[in-house]
C-alpha cells in the first residue's frame, strides 16, 4: 500500500518537508530529490532533505512509484514536461501547489496517460528555500485531494494513506471548489497583507521607520504573512485569477459597507461585526487550527 | 520623581497589566483601581491587579499623584467626569487609548485645569477582561506620549519615567500624527482583519466549516486579530475616523491596481510588490518589534 520510493521535485520549505517527513514516519520509504537551483540542491544535500539529491529531474524519478512537485505553481507544467520521459509507468504523480484546477491541468497536459492525484496540504510559514522545511510541518494540517472525476481509486486511497502518515488529515474535494474555497481561507489573505504593507511603505505622512517602530498594534502579523515567497504567490493569484477576483469582489463589498458605517458613525453596525467574528476564532481554536496560547502552540515544533 | 500612588480606573487587559507591572518593576508605588463591572472588581481583587480594588472611582482616585484611564476611547469622557470633584490638584491625568486627539479633547472638558498628558502604549494582544493582563505586556514595546503644547515640561517627563519602570520606551508625538500613524500600524489591520473574517463567514459557497479548517492558510492570524475586544475596536474607528477613513481610501487604490494586475495577468506587478513586502518584514524583526522565531518569542512572557 505505501511506497517505496517517493521522487521529490523542488526542495524548498514544501519539499524539503516532504522529504524530512518520510524520513521521520515511513522508514522503509527511499527518497530522491531534485531542485532547479544548484545552490538548493547542494544545501539540501548537506541537510539530508532527501536520501539522494540528483542532478537531473529524470534522474529523480527514475524507479520512483510517486513522484511530488514541491515548485510554484507556475513551473509545474516544465518541471513536468522535464520528467515526460523518465516517468515509470506506474507511478503516481502528485504536488503540493496551492491552487488545483490549473495545476491539474497542466499536470495531465504535460504528461499524457500518467495517473494524476493532485494534493493540496494547508501548511506553510513565511520562510521558503533549503533551511526553511521540518519534519511537522504537516502534523494535525488539513491535506486535499482532487482527484479527477475519471481517477483510479486504488490511487487516491494510496496518496491518502501517504499523507497521513505524514501526520495529516486528508480531505477529497472537486478542484474548482478546492480553489474556491482557498481563495478565502489563503488566497485573499495573502493579498491583503501584501497590498497594507505596501500602502504603509509609500506613505509620506507617516515614514517608514514609524510603521516599523509601532507595528506590534496589528500590522507585524500582517508583515508575517507578506513576507512569504514572491514567486509562489504571483502564481498562485495568475493561477487561481478567476476565483480571487470574486472573494475580492465580496471583500470590497463588505469593507465599502464598513467605510460607510465609520463615515456615518454608525457604532452598532461596527460593534455587530466585531461581536460575530469572535465566533470564528473560538471555533478555529476549539479545532486545533490554532492556539489560544501566547505562542500559538509554535514551541510544539 | 516616581509616583507614589497610581489609580487605574477601568480593570480589563491594558489597566489590569498596568497594576501588574506597577508592582512588578514599582515596588514602593501603591495602587489602587475602579472598574464599572462589577464582576471585573471581584476578579481584579482576586488577581490582585492593584493593591486595592474600590467601589467608586472617585474613591480610587482619592490620593492618587497619577490617574491612568483605561477604557473605551468612547468611554473617556464620562469616566473622568466621574472623578473631577475627587481629582486631586497636584495629579497628572494620563489614559492607554488607540486615538489620541479625541480622548484629549474628551479628558480637558471633563477636566478642566487638570494635567492631562495623554499615553498610548502600543501593546495588546486579541484577549481582553480582567484575566488578560500580564505584568510584561509593555516590555519592549513603545509608548507615546501626546502632550498638548502648552504641557508642562516635568509632568510630561514624569509620565516617560514611569513608562520606562514599566519596560517600555517613549516616544513624544503631536496627537494628530499619533492618529495618521497608528491608523495604517493599527486600525486598517484590524479593520480588514474584522471585514475579511465577516466575508468569509458570509459565504454560501464556502461552508463557515471549511473556512475554520482550512484557516491555517493565512486566514487564521487574520481571526486572532478580529477577536480583539468589540466595545473597544467600535470606539476606536468612531473616535478616529478623519484618518482611517484617509488610511483606508489609500489601501481601496492600492487594492484596487494589485486587482487590476491579476485580471491582466501582470505577473512582474505582482512580484515587484510581493518581493518589495519583504524588507519591512525584515526591518520590524531586527528592530525587535517582532521575532522570526516560529513562536514569535511569545515564550518569553
Amino acid at each position: 500500500m505505501t511506497f517505496g520510493r517517493v521522487a521529490v521535485v523542488g526542495l524548498g520549505l514544501l519539499g524539503g518537508s516532504v522529504g524530512l517527513a518520510i524520513a521521520d514516519n515511513l522508514p522503509d520509504c527511499t527518497t530522491t530529490g531534485y531542485d532547479a537551483d544548484p545552490a538548493t540542491r547542494l544545501r539540501a544535500a548537506e541537510r539530508g532533505l532527501v536520501n539522494r539529491v540528483c542532478d537531473t529531474a529524470a534522474e529523480a524519478v527514475a524507479g520512483a512509484d510517486l513522484v511530488i512537485f514541491c515548485v510554484p505553481v507556475g513551473a509545474m507544467g516544465d518541471a513536468a514536461a522535464q520528467i515526460a520521459d523518465a516517468l515509470p509507468e506506474r507511478a503516481i504523480v502528485s504536488d503540493v501547489g496551492s491552487s488545483k484546477a490549473s495545476v491539474a491541468e497542466a499536470l495531465r497536459a504535460a504528461l499524457p496517460g500518467a495517473t494524476v492525484i493532485p494534493a493540496h496540504p494547508v501548511a506553510g510559514t513565511e520562510n521558503s528555500g533549503p533551511d526553511a522545511g521540518f519534519a511537522h510541518l504537516f502534523r494535525h494540517r488539513w491535506c486535499i485531494l482532487t482527484p479527477p472525476a475519471d481517477a483510479d481509486h486504488a490511487a487516491t486511497a494510496r496518496l491518502s494513506a501517504f499523507w497521513e502518515a505524514l501526520g495529516a488529515r486528508v480531505e477529497i474535494m472537486d478542484a474548482a471548489h478546492h480553489d474556491l474555497v482557498l481563495a478565502v481561507t489563503s488566497h485573499i489573505p495573502h493579498l491583503i497583507a501584501y497590498t497594507i504593507v505596501g500602502t504603509a511603505s509609500d506613505l509620506e505622512e507617516v515614514t517608514r521607520g514609524e510603521v516599523i517602530k509601532y507595528s506590534a498594534g496589528g500590522f507585524r502579523d500582517f508583515t508575517r504573512i507578506a513576507a512569504s515567497d514572491p514567486v509562489m504567490w504571483r502564481d498562485v493569484f495568475l493561477s487561481n485569477r478567476e476565483a480571487v477576483l470574486e472573494m475580492l469582489g465580496r471583500f470590497t463589498e463588505d469593507l465599502t459597507a464598513l467605510q460607510r458605517a465609520i463615515r456615518r458613525g454608525d457604532g452598532e453596525a461596527l460593534f455587530d461585526l466585531f461581536t460575530r467574528t469572535r465566533d470564528i476564532r473560538r471555533s478555529i481554536v476549539e479545532q486545533g487550527q490554532d492556539d489560544a496560547r501566547p505562542d500559538f502552540g509554535r514551541s510544539d515544533h
